[in-house]
């Protein structure tokens, strides 16, 4: 059912205690359940998320000691005795939903990451973080073998979620999109997702750097926060009819940007909110909300299709996220850099060093 | 292309300066331009908004003088020489929107509430509070001859806003729908349109009398916010498998009520806010919103089509709005018990007296 | 992980050759995989799909020997180490999918009865004309405990098959569905979950006594195709607007109603075929289907969701189907009737005599 | 209102009686009614239905004497009382649907195309070969004033009814969609559409130059019919996961086409007729359907709003649909050609030769 190659101990990054550091260690290589897989992981993207989870940001205590990783790209090595649809050798990933009840109301309808009790990659089970991972079968990520294993790994949280944020938002191709936060690492595959997609992108960030790079990778228009005297105006400005786009996707929501959107939105329009800053609230104005008919929605990560989908379009080349990849022994690093906020674009570890 | 028994001057109610009252008068019956229809109105609605329109309240100004209503049923007297499908003798509606452009991008897509140049019944253009009104005849509803003209008039704003609502909000037969406000007027018949359409309601209200009558007109279950301990526990609880209603509507947004409904609605779900109290706000915690993809909506009023259904329902039987029946000469007096908040149901004006 | 009062064998009714008859004898009980339940079958109804698969009427080749039914209701008496949302003693059904592979491109959407390796109970695996049958946990029916076990057995696929199918005719509540075949086992069920989603039903099927049932359970008219001048006129007549149905429900397609069908529905309108005649055909005119934009589907079963749907309005007492019960051991004589076209409404087995 | 500009005479070229053919010669200039606009028409393409229409082929009388064509694009050089939103001066297009009655079921919801009576340029009132013609105002095209008037046309009925074709097909970004008669001039044009949609063509037409045009203009596959020893295969192949194409567009229905399709087509799949070949029909196995559940749909022309959506898709420049302009004095010309099938791509005439 396995293979002899798979060692018995193996090296990871390890939180022994809530606020960190991480520990690079050896562990016992684990084994997979009837229902699971074990993958041998060869990268895996560093998310803000992980950071949160070894501080202990959030209300939701983890498992401790705990393997943190929730975008973990490899090879599966092991498999239960329930397992068919997926063969030792095949690519697969570790997502930020690493199995789920499957039979809920919500797994039921396809809406697992909305299972009232999901495990959670790196947070409540182990994750990414090691170079062999379990995974439930039904839940990890399927990669086809012509995929770079390192390139595809920052897909499998910001791509995936950005792609399903593009879903929830309704827009149709030949429609208008704006995306707040265009410039940063979710921005940038949102970007290129809605470009595939056939939708036109108003990109919404500070600079002309980011104004430069959002241009390249396929925005219709640019609107610098920095620069615009209106920037409600200029959205709408950036739609042919002048009546505002057709949605709006806000990356990291924060009151004044919310309350813009919900000004340049088009009436009958969504706003989709994506990320969890901690303690921010949504405003908007009763009567503005009423009479132009305005969807504000929240958007969680994909579940398996929209996986399976958010995969196929950068399999065809079509999505490419810029990273930086180091050492899964230098994890630490990037933590730090990433509380200074210094990083631009994703950090991926490699777990062979 | 009218009929010879129209007479040329009429009894009306007009506001002739902003901030009222209403005055009685006889003013000159308004011809049909060709795309228009004319109506003489037999009975007429009272809405809280004729108050608001009166007193100058919200910021768009309204014509002046100002004959109020807009929800006015009658029997079509005239009409102008483009006007093909309704005929002089069938009964028709004065609705809130009495014309739309027709051609923009909401009135191609059967938007035309969304419309940005609307006729406003009662507000931009004289409406129903007079003998003989103007309708464009694209807009006016169209009322089949069993319906009775006094019974159906509160349909024609109330009973067709709450049924978009309900339909906004994507509630199937056989599921859950809270209603925050179950015991007024727009409550109860959102209340009955929901039986009607096989959904499931928790009523939400202050008081046993409410709570006797929102059980009688078909509320599955009611909840009690002067009583309850618990009021998202207890409107969970009233859900079969506990997760919570599919969506709600909250009749008239206060912070309080739709903070809760945000925490009570089942993950997915979706809120919608009727109604248009002045600078009230919206306010939800990001991190909900998101991690349970919870959609928030705002519903104006219905479409022409949404006005056919609603009006449908009542043609069957299926919908009673209770109301008491004055002389149209009476309306001040109407406005007076509305703003001391002495009206339970609804005020018909007979325009016949 | 199951119960002590599991015998060792038990009654079942075996299919030993293609062609049958059913043979009744004792059989070992079956054990649970990890992933799996142990129902012991208390009621089971028969269905015109058994006596196929004992005949090998259709070109899929069954299981041999095989125990047929799959509409099986009874408690689960043990379950595998896998299974946590399910405990000993729950009332559970076994449906016509008895499992699928959960994974692949059907199943991650939740149209799992589409996935192309199904287990079929009473076709390719065992079905619930046994005492102890097993059903893979993901998809064995939750049955609620204040249901009656033998009047819910009809349910689990003749009840879910036209629930499923309403919901495929996208008609809404206060729309008009027309039922083809409404006076049948199939139809009169068909009738009630409609008029419990606040749809009016049109009946068709032939004769007087049928038309008596169909008005008593619910049908808004009938109209009976043995008298009718012109069923096409009839049904449109019994639309309020004359436009015809907004959808139609064929319950076995055949040329002439079918044909019929695409005449009478509304433009824009969608027939639902469901049932497997052999080698029948739909045959519709280009030039209509195209002008008039009709559509046409084919309905399957529900799937798990659609499933707790249909069972839940069952349980809230809103569908009664008619049945007759019988010994398990008289199964061939339930086949003989049913040869001979002399069933009216639903046999049920009692595995227990 | 109007302009001193306006002629009273013009060119036109009228079917006098049914079987034709065309008279080139002077008739009087119409003038528009409230609702109407007169637009100086530059070029009109040539479709089949003109043939048709002058042939007397169909069911339906045309008017007569009669002024064909439905792909008219001009200048707005008169309008009626009752028009607001288009000015003098602005380009205009006359489409297959001149005018709909704008309030019954179909038109309340946009659905005018639908409408039970439709003016129709060409066949029941007077069309595009004239040098000016009458349209209703709320349903001529708007053109933006970059667009040639040349090159537009043939979308005006060629563009839009494939447009709405995809549209109806359901077809998501990122999906396979087949189209049937991909070489041909509407295939050439969807191949196009469904590329800036984001979505992957699998072509399927007959010979190696046709192969080649279809790959230049964006067809992800091509199926070339005359030479493949299996088509339903080969489509299937076509797909990244062998399941079949989401959908299919038969662009002119036959029954052998029809059927492989509903055999390649994945289950839950869609397949899409256009076109109006006489006495055609749709044939399909009922198991199959059933099982697969298998969507089968008319479309026929777009609303409105598909109309701005197409138009602005050739804003943008990603459709170029080949054609040749010969003078409208030549037209009866166009049709000797094409009524022996020697037309490749679309004729557009010059109403000022």
């Amino acid at each position: 059912m396995g293979s002899e190659s798979i060692p018995t101990e193996q090296w990871a990054q390890v939180v022994e205690k809530s606020g960190g550091p991480v520990v690079y260690k050896k562990i016992p290589v684990p084994k997979p359940g009837p229902d699971e897989v074990l993958i041998n992981i060869k990268y895996s993207g560093v998310c803000h998320t992980d950071l949160h989870a070894m501080m202990g940001d959030w209300p939701l205590p983890t498992k401790l000691p705990l393997v943190g990783g929730h975008e973990g790209a490899g090879v599966v090595v092991a498999r239960g005795e329930l397992v068919k649809d997926i063969e030792i050798g095949d690519y697969a990933g570790i997502k930020w939903l690493n199995g789920s009840c499957m039979d809920c109301y919500y797994c039921r309808q396809a809406d697992e990451p909305l299972c009232p009790e999901p495990s959670l990659s790196g947070y409540t089970v182990d994750g990414s973080f090691q170079q062999y991972a379990i995974g439930k079968a039904n839940h990890v990520a399927r990669i086809p073998k012509e995929c770079d294993l390192e390139a595809i790994s920052p897909i499998l949280c910001a791509g995936i979620t950005v792609y399903k944020a593009i879903k929830e938002s309704g827009v149709r191709p030949g429609q208008y999109l704006t995306i707040v936060g265009a410039g940063g690492g979710l921005g940038s595959m949102a970007l290129q997702y809605a470009k595939a997609m056939g939708i036109h992108t108003i990109a919404i960030d500070g600079g002309e750097e980011k104004g430069k790079m959002c241009k390249e990778i396929g925005a219709s228009e640019y609107v610098d926060f920095t620069k615009s005297k209106n920037v409600v105006q200029d959205v709408k400005n950036a739609t042919a009819d002048q009546l505002g786009p057709h949605a709006v996707i806000v990356l990291a929501v924060s009151e004044g940007p919310f309350q813009q959107a919900s000004e340049y939105v088009r009436s009958r329009g969504t706003i989709v909110c994506v990320g969890l800053p901690a303690n921010a609230y949504l405003k908007a104005p009763v009567f503005d909300t009423v009479t132009r008919m305005i969807n504000i929605k929240g958007s969680y990560v994909g579940n398996r299709q929209d996986s399976a989908e958010a995969i196929e379009f950068f399999r065809r080349g079509l999505i490419k996220a810029p990273y930086k990849t180091v050492g899964l022994s230098q994890l630490q690093d990037v933590y730090h850099l990433m509380e200074k906020g210094q990083i631009a674009g994703r950090y991926v570890v490699d777990t062979s060093k």
